[in-house]
C-alpha cells in the first residue's frame, strides 16, 4: 500500500491515519469528509497529506479505501467513489456491523467487489471526532475482519497488514457471527446504559440521584456519551441481532424481577452466584489476554 | 468513643477498624463475627484489639456498636446484643438499604432506640472479606445517615464524627427516600449487570462473546463480581423499591426497543442525544466532586 485513502477522519479514521503515518515512511494518505474543518485539523496533527471534500476526487489513483463511517452513511460513500475506483482498489470500512457493509456493496457493485474485506476495529470510545484521535488506539486492540467467499486473498493480506502495522490484533469471522456477538456484547450494554440514564434523568428524584451515586454507576453509565447519530446507525442496520439480544436480556431481567417479587431466597443467591462466577471467568480472559497470553 | 464494636469484619467493618485504629490513638476496637478465621485475620491486620464470636459479649462495655453485617443479619444481631447493650450504647451500622433496619429495630427492642443512627458509607466494591479491607476505603467517599425523629443528637454527633475521622462526608437523608435513591442508582444497576453476564454466559455463542467482548463490557459488568448473599439480602429487603426502579427501566427499554423495532431514526437520535446530556451532566457532576468543589 502507497496511497491510502480516508474516508471519514474522526476518532476511528483520524487515528488509524495518524498511527500509519508514524509508521510507514513514504505512505501517502488523503482524507475525505464533508466537513472541510475536520479535514484542516486533521492535516494540522499530520494524519492526511492532502484531502478532498468529493470522495470521487478523493479515492482516485488510492489503492487502499478506508470507510471510517456511521454506518448510515457507507452507501452513498460507496455510490460516490464507486465511477472513480480502480480495478485493483482494496475497499475496507471500519463499521461496527458487518453484514449490512455487504449488502450495501451487493447493491452498489451489483456484485461483491473482489477487493472488499470489510473490518471492524474493536476500539470504540465514547470520544468521538478528530481531536480525539489518538496514535496508539489500536495497539493491543482486536479488529474483526469478514472477507467474504468471492474476496481476493491479496486485499485480505493487505487489510490485515494495515491493521498490523498499527498495533492491532486481527482476526477472521463470519459477518453474521460478527453482528450476533457485537449485538450482545457491546450494542446490547450500549442500549442498557442508554436506557439507565434515560431513566435516572426523567426521575422525579433526578438531582439527588445524581448527587448521591456510587461511583460504579460513572463505569456503568459511561457508554452513554457515545457519539448519538453513530448508534442511531447502529440499530438502524443490526436492529434484528439487537432486538434478539434484548428480548434474551428480557428474558434473565424477568426472572431476576419474579425472584424479587416473591422474594425467592435461594433462586436470587443461585443467580447471583452464577453471575459471580461468569464475570470472575471473563475477568481472566479478559486478564490473561492483557499480559499477551 | 473510647470502644468501639464491630459486627462484621469484613470488607466494610474491616476497614472502618484499621482507619479508625490508625487515627484514633488509644481507641479499643473489639470485633465479632461467628468465623473465628476472619476475626483471627482482623487482628493479625491490627484492626481490632479483641474479639468474641457471641455478639452479646461482644458489645458488653461498648460505647458503640456498628453492624457490618449483610441485611439479612441485621435483625438476629439486634436480638443477639439485646440483652448486653448498655442504655447509653450507641447503635449504627453499614447496611445498603436503611427502613429495614428501621423496622428490624423497631421490632427487636418495641421502640426505635434513641442511640440508633442507621448510616450508608456509599463506598462498596465488588471485592469482600476481611482479606479486601483498606485503610482508606472511605476517604472522600460519602456516608448517608438516616436519623430517626426520637434519636439523640449526641449519638448522631459521635457517628458523624466517626465517619469524618476517616475521612468520610457524612450527609443526612430520610430513610425511605435513601432507599428510594440507592435502588434506582446502586441496586437497579446491579440487577442490569447480574442479568447481562447470565445472558451472555447463557447464550450459545458464549465463548466467543468473552473471547471478542469491547473493554467496555469489563466496566459494564464489574459489580456481577459482588457478594451474592449481600445483593440477594439487598432484594429482599429493599425489594419494593428496586421493583418500582426496574418498572420505570422496563418502560425505557421498551421505548428503546419500539424505536429499532419500527426503525424510527428520529426518535432513536432525539433518545440517545438526551442520553448522552444526561450523562455528561452527571459526569461534570462527579468531576467536580472529585476535585473537591
Amino acid at each position: 500500500m502507497k496511497h491510502l485513502c480516508v474516508i471519514g477522519v474522526g476518532l476511528i479514521g483520524g487515528s488509524l491515519a495518524l498511527a500509519l503515518k508514524q509508521r510507514r515512511a513514504g505512505l501517502r494518505v488523503t482524507g475525505c469528509s464533508r466537513n472541510e474543518g475536520n479535514l484542516r485539523a486533521a492535516a494540522d496533527r499530520g494524519a492526511i497529506d492532502d484531502y478532498h471534500t468529493d470522495p470521487a476526487a478523493a479515492v482516485r489513483g488510492c489503492d487502499m479505501v478506508m470507510l471510517a463511517l456511521p454506518m448510515g452513511g457507507m452507501r452513498a460513500a460507496m455510490q460516490s467513489i464507486k465511477p472513480a475506483l480502480g480495478a485493483g482498489t482494496i475497499l475496507t470500512d471500519a463499521g461496527s456491523a458487518k453484514l449490512p457493509v455487504l449488502r450495501d456493496a451487493q447493491e452498489v457493485f451489483g456484485r461483491l467487489p473482489p477487493g472488499l474485506v470489510p473490518g471492524h476495529p474493536i476500539a470504540g470510545i465514547e470520544n468521538s471526532g478528530i481531536a480525539a484521535a489518538t496514535v496508539d488506539l489500536y495497539q493491543g486492540r482486536r479488529v474483526i475482519l469478514t472477507p467474504h467467499a468471492d474476496g481476493d486473498a491479496a486485499a485480505l493480506r493487505a487489510v490485515k497488514d494495515m491493521w498490523q502495522t498499527v498495533g492491532a490484533e486481527t482476526h477472521l469471522m463470519d459477518a453474521e457471527m460478527h453482528d450476533n456477538i457485537l449485538a450482545a456484547t457491546s450494542h446490547l450494554p450500549h442500549m442498557l446504559a442508554f436506557a439507565l440514564v434515560r431513566e435516572l434523568a426523567n426521575s422525579p428524584h433526578h438531582d439527588d440521584i445524581f448527587r448521591y451515586a456510587a461511583g460504579g454507576l460513572r463505569d456503568f453509565t459511561r457508554v452513554a456519551e457515545s457519539d448519538p447519530v453513530m448508534w442511531r446507525d447502529i440499530c438502524l442496520v443490526n436492529g434484528a441481532a439487537i432486538l434478539a439480544a434484548m428480548d434474551r436480556y428480557d428474558d434473565e431481567l424477568t426472572r431476576l424481577r419474579e425472584a424479587i417479587a416473591t422474594a425467592d431466597t435461594d433462586a436470587l443467591q443461585r443467580m447471583f452466584c452464577e453471575a459471580r462466577d461468569a464475570r470472575s471467568h471473563f475477568r481472566r480472559l479478559l486478564d490473561r489476554r492483557e499480559r499477551g497470553e
